[in-house]
């Protein structure tokens, strides 16, 4: 087998996630292993570090350093929200060339896999020998392909236990709750709040996700519903829900929304979707105790609130880059394949059946206009790891002595 | 020692936290044991049950239950936000009488500590023999007389491993972020985020109280510096910041806000204060990234964010509430006091020094006008644990090697 001797980059893109350093440093261990690779470089915040040669020569990073930074939550080189077009990736490739770099390793999401597809692509072209893998990454869970993506199992271990606190906390004070979930466009991490309800009595009693149209009268009908039933309510909500026109929700409450790179409207970092729907609750249902999350940055990388399964598997997804860049010619990203239960194998797919589009939830998930099919927790379960146990008071009431 | 022959009802008041079960379990099982207390009844929502005659038998509440029950957030008996004036404890204690109680524990704040003493001082006008004990809770830490309060270990432990993500996500993806904190008049728990910051670099770079009049520009120009000398600022404010007029800072934002029984404005369940400064931020000082999360319910009983002194701690009041009512005949709070680093003693302070007024934070842990004395560490710090390690990627930049 051939192999390309030279540099090689690493590179971490699009949102933190708890476990994302684990890839990072799974690259980085792997690489300093092979003669082919005589240095391991890491381009500080995302492609943005490539264009500016901005690296960190993480050959002389230490052991020590690296397995204290891979336990650490939120890309440690820095991130970007750079979206490349192709002349920014002729410009990436301008600097690998000038560097001898010849193995492009990037962490991230759909977004980050068209910037590595273009960027094999434009190689190619050019006729410089470069290999580029992408190393999946991402809270969202919507890459194709893949079983599911590291990221997801921490960040789905955060909002199941959310809502398992949220329901406990709306069950000693009720009314109603509305907890708003990550996910722009597809609502994976949303549907795992599902994994907080033991029996039917418990939250969230409602889960609206971008995959359904969502109209405000048929969600009033039913809080209200539940609220007739319960005495309280518990909605989680994804921040991506669209209308009936395909439109953000938020996008027609808010009109000067701000807009990033990749022309979508910015859905976290205020609460404004929660807070107009809770207002619609409060003037039109006459319901009284009315309260909303926006769970915000803190889901997508909580210190302390990590998924076994994820670490490992954030972990190896780095490796397994590096033994594919070793083992095989051509360019790809890795992904995960549910083997057992639970055990997974990896695999290297081609970098255009990963690149751009996004997985929805399948609608085999999706169950009652607002419900989250008990499939989805079979598939769920070993991602997030074991949730403590936790239970209600149960007692004889006095009254029923008399 | 004469003891009162009769049962004892159990109570939990106003908001939950991570660890009020403990002190609700430790408060049935102790009280179980005293042949003095022929039955144990839990209120179910607070003061509200014992009105309604709303109890469970806890007696029958099996040890199994009770210890899933004492690992459990949030009130397990149910909560409430009822305000008891002269009337409503009078219904009290006539209820009291009705089922021969002679033995009160309510576990609550500085208003659950007023509705004890409001009770034990009817009681003793109409010479009922009732021994009341309030059981500190809060959140808030905001309790005069003891050293700080069962359920704020737990919650500061979440904000300090929450603020230690938000910085590690700001770094990665460099702007101005907010994190809105509880605490309605008293800034414990938002100083507490002062623990995620390692070296100087760290955020929050700026933390805001409610012991301190907020002034608008002045935060602007906080940011404005913070900004300009590490390219990013992570802000930690209090929910309950309030003007030069004394006025909640989101009171001028929000015109008709809604106000609870107890005449306080709602300050969380919605993102206004945070969204409304961020807006402030991008307008006056063109800043285009800002983020801000308010945090809302989650800090108060995140499922599986404990502090194991926390733990021990709250068990413990629950506990030495009834041993203090087995041993003494005055009504009083339980109160915990230092007594190294770190022990702890209880003991018993009358009702009136712990109702209704609050401990605000001292001005020795106040700094510069927009931060928290390192004394303020060593109070915390062995309160909320320990955190897990993390670590920045340290690695020469490779200009240097040229």
């Amino acid at each position: 087998m051939h192999h390309l001797k030279g540099k090689a980059v690493v590179a971490q893109g699009g949102g933190p996630t708890a476990v994302i350093n684990q890839s990072l440093v799974g690259v980085v261990q792997e690489a300093r292993k092979w003669p082919f690779i005589t240095h391991v470089y890491g381009a500080r915040y995302g492609v943005r570090g490539i264009l500016n040669e901005d690296f960190l020569n993480l050959t002389l990073a230490t052991p020590h350093n690296l397995a204290m930074v891979a336990a650490t939550p939120s890309s440690a080189l820095g991130s970007t929200r750079d979206k490349p077009d192709e002349e920014y990736c002729a410009r990436m490739v301008a600097v690998f060339q000038k560097h001898e770099v010849r193995y492009f390793f990037y962490i991230g999401g759909n977004d980050s896999a068209e910037t590595c597809r273009i960027v094999a692509s434009y190689a190619r072209e050019v006729a410089y020998d470069l290999q580029v893998i992408h190393v999946p990454k991402t809270i969202d869970n919507d890459l194709r392909v893949t079983d599911h993506c590291p990221g997801f199992g921490s960040a789905a271990r955060f909002v199941t236990s959310a809502f398992a606190c949220l329901d406990l906390d709306n069950f000693a004070i009720p009314g109603v709750f509305i907890g708003v979930v990550m996910g722009r466009n597809a609502g994976w991490l949303t549907a795992s709040s599902v994994m907080a309800r033991r029996d039917p009595k418990d939250g969230p009693h409602l889960i609206y996700v971008p995959e359904r149209e969502f109209d405000t009268d048929r969600f009033l009908g039913d809080v209200q519903r539940v609220y007739d039933q319960h005495g309280r309510c518990v909605v989680a909500l994804s921040e991506g829900i669209v209308d009936a026109k395909g439109q953000p929700v938020l996008m027609s409450l808010q009109g000067d929304a701000e807009v990033d790179p990749f022309g979508n409207v910015q859905l976290s970092g205020r609460g404004t979707l929660g807070d107009a729907l809770s207002d619609q609750i409060k003037q039109r249902l006459k319901i009284k105790r009315v309260r909303c999350d926006t769970f915000g940055y803190l889901q997508r990388s909580f210190l302390g609130v990590v998924s076994d399964v994820d670490v490992t598997e954030a972990r190896d997804v780095g490796e397994t880059a590096v033994h594919f860049a070793s083992s095989k010619e051509e360019n790809g990203s890795v992904a995960i394949q549910r083997t057992g239960d639970y055990s997974v194998d990896y695999f290297l797919t081609p970098l255009e059946t990963v690149a751009a589009d996004i997985k929805p939830l399948p609608p085999e998930y999706l169950k009652a206009g607002h419900d989250i099919a008990d499939s989805f927790r079979d598939y769920a379960r070993p991602l997030i790891g074991t949730i403590p146990y936790f239970d209600r008071l149960i007692a004889p009431p006095v009254a029923l002595e008399r």
